[in-house]
């Protein structure tokens, strides 16, 4: 095999050089789609995995997505759909007719057919459940018990369990009569007779245990698991922690539920850290990067009126001062920086708060230290710039009084738009506001707001 | 077992109940430090995870980091440091007796060894290396031989390769009789004579075949696989794709090199996220939180400097129009809702495209798409928020004139920054500089200098 038509390079062809319709890259699809050389995409889409296929239906415009889906069939529309962002998904089924979407959902396990129904309107959702086999739909509708967004959700339909006072030849032979074993199953879950979680037992120590021994003599006591309750950010804290191929999910009561493999846990972290980059500029993690204009420009459009509240708020503040600004013309010209420089400060330390607090690193216990650091890197950077910028203003306008009034706001401003960047998201946080949605909107307005008025207000005082 | 005591609730112990030190969260640790409780933290510290056990160390300032590094033994150590960020470890370092780290490494992999040779200074690193017993001196030599960031270097050491002609029942035989073979090995990668992948068997796969089978006949042809050469960001984009407990590395000859974990990934995604958040703020990704003043405040620093820059250019362009601001000081008042409302649209853009080139959706078929469909989205969002300011401003300076000026920038403003979001992270990733690092700084500027001199230049034609 060469590397040549390994499917492992599919995310990093080269940009422009003649596409192979082999290598699937976003280039090499879009063109083919435009020649209308659907039959050479086939067997590659065919091939492809489903989350990259996800990924690759994700990054095609609106024209080129629906061409793409036309040549998928059933079962490969039902391996993607899972892995698909709401909104994306949301513009597929919006083009399926009923019986096209309950085909797919043939293909699929009862944790993905959730997926799917949570996307759906009631009603089409509802039509969906009743549609199902007896047996599927009771898996179904007891996933749909869990809340979305908690472990319950995403349980594997492929984990095993198994008593603690079997032999590991009995085991491994049990395994081998089995029929449907998932191929990538790591491990059995030793339970005791009410069904309590009491071991794992991973298959490569199964293997190369002696034949005779018990569960309970090879298995690892006490393993990590979750709650069905968990949130999907204790899914990720969990496995980050935990390293394991897979989890046990138990109830309130030890009794194992289920499991949750190690690559669910891989997509949550990316939607984890979508949440936290997409959300400070007020985007929606599950928003569609090539979705039309009309929805992209109405979602947006509501950030920009909260950003302009907060403008308006400091315009406000300056025109407070407009004896000093017809006085001083100078004032309007260096105004800017000192709003500038505070913004940014805070937004270094905002940005490392909100990550701190996402990771549970920053709790009551460490804050009050973090903050009296902080607040000597702000006393250091905000003195140093601050004596920069009064030189530069001193060259520029001549002025000493100008140069010790902007040299002081500055270092007012820095200092507190940097203590506001590490107070603001912790009590965001305890107030259960999202600090990733809300802190840079609360950073920029105490930045602008500050920055103006210590500046226009010593100049006043000083100055006129 | 019950949940109490279960491990899985460290990381979401309750911020504010008296803390249990069996809870091992941040602030139960900090408040057993402070009691000099030691002895109750030693075994909880000892039975938790290392990763999680790495987080708690970078969690807690530089007093309690190095009161907590005190009360593990060798063992614990070594097993901590490899999950720590660089910026942490090298502190840890700096405290470290070179015996005492020599002691550490004796309980590593090879392939941690090599993560901690690269925070060492050179002559410290061949101390250790000089130090290892040969055939342990041997590998890490050959981890070495991979530069930094790529596949070679997340080798586990545990993979397995076997021939494609032996029978099912041999190589099971064959695991039981090896002596440590690792806990979570997935499958047995099957090679031909030469040693070049041809195949995966997963060990479930193996666990059901039939015994006589040959692994030929039950494994996986052609797994999909990545090049030792591949870039930490390749390795994350493949497990997302494939969503594998673990993936072949081979040489460009299709030779197989050894494997990588889906635990290393979870690792490599963490990473990655944190570097698109991080550096969007000039930071680093492997800096430390609770870092000391002195540190923290020289590396902030730097980015205050470029600002400054940016921000100074933008006053020398207000400084341009100053007969405008002296005749009209509702301009001074006003100015900073175009440069702001500019640098909101253009900075939803920029998020967007930078998260959309790092997953590598946005390349050069469909950029002239995705550009159109902002321009659509500024043009209507510019549009109705420029009216809106108009409208304000008309209301508050009861100037028909000066109302359509502001508008006009605005609307001017909004596109040609959005149109810099979407354009300035392409060339800037075709040049090869990381968009998320620079992107904002040249977006901030875009959108302050065309702001301001949009505004005041068309007040200075149209209303002096």
């Amino acid at each position: 095999m060469s590397q040549q038509d390994n499917p492992s390079v599919l995310p990093e062809a080269p940009q422009d050089e003649p596409a192979t319709v082999e290598s699937l890259s976003v280039n090499a699809v879009i063109e083919a789609l435009h020649e209308e050389r659907l039959e050479d995409l086939k067997a590659p889409l065919l091939a492809a995995p489903p989350a990259g296929l996800a990924r690759l239906v994700e990054s095609l415009p609106p024209t080129e997505r629906a061409q793409l889906w036309e040549l998928l069939d059933a079962e490969s529309a039902a391996e993607v759909l899972p892995y698909l962002h709401d909104d994306a998904r949301t513009s597929i089924f919006e083009e399926m007719e009923d019986s096209e979407l309950l085909a797919t959902t043939e293909w699929m396990e009862a944790q993905e057919v959730v997926d799917v129904i949570d996307d759906l309107s009631d009603e089409r959702g509802q039509i969906l459940i009743d549609s199902l086999e007896a047996d599927n739909r009771a898996r179904v509708e007891s996933l749909l018990a869990f809340e979305e967004g908690t472990a319950g959700r995403h349980l594997t339909s492929s984990h095993l369990s198994i008593r603690a006072d079997v032999q590991v030849d009995v085991a491994l032979r049990w395994l081998r009569l089995r029929s449907g074993v998932a191929e990538d199953l790591d491990c059995l879950w030793v339970v005791d007779p009410e069904g309590r979680l009491i071991g794992r037992a991973p298959l490569a120590v199964l293997v190369a245990a002696n034949s005779s021994a018990l569960l309970s003599e090879v298995m690892d006591a006490d393993p990590p698991s979750i709650l069905g309750s968990a949130t999907d950010h204790e899914i990720v804290a969990h496995f980050e922690q935990y390293l394991q191929p897979s989890t046990a999910v138990v109830d309130e009561q030890g009794l194992l539920v289920g499991s949750i493999e190690m690559a669910e846990a891989i997509g949550l972290l990316r939607e984890e850290a979508d949440h936290s980059l997409l959300k400070s500029a007020g985007l929606d993690e599950d928003a569609d990067l090539f979705a039309p204009v009309l929805p992209s420009a109405r979602r947006r459009g509501v950030w920009l009126g909260i950003n302009l509240l907060t403008v308006l708020l400091a315009a406000w503040m300056i025109g407070r001062f407009q004896a000093a600004l017809d006085e001083i013309v100078a004032l309007a010209v260096l105004m800017p920086i000192v709003a500038s420089m505070g913004g940014i400060a805070g937004s270094q330390t905002l940005t490392l708060a909100i990550r701190g607090l996402a990771l549970d690193q920053i709790q009551s216990k460490n804050i009050r230290w973090l903050t009296g650091k902080e607040f000597g890197v702000a006393l250091l950077n905000g003195s140093f710039w601050a004596l920069v910028i009064g030189g530069i203003t001193w060259l520029w306008f001549r002025s000493g009084p100008l140069a010790a009034v902007i040299a002081a706001a500055t270092l007012v401003n820095v200092i507190s738009a940097v203590l506001a960047g590490v107070i603001v998201p912790f009590a965001l946080k305890r107030l259960k506001i999202d600090p990733a949605l809300s802190g840079a909107v609360i950073l920029t307005t105490v930045s602008d707001v500050v920055g103006f008025t210590a500046f226009l207000g010593l100049a006043t005082y000083f100055l006129l």
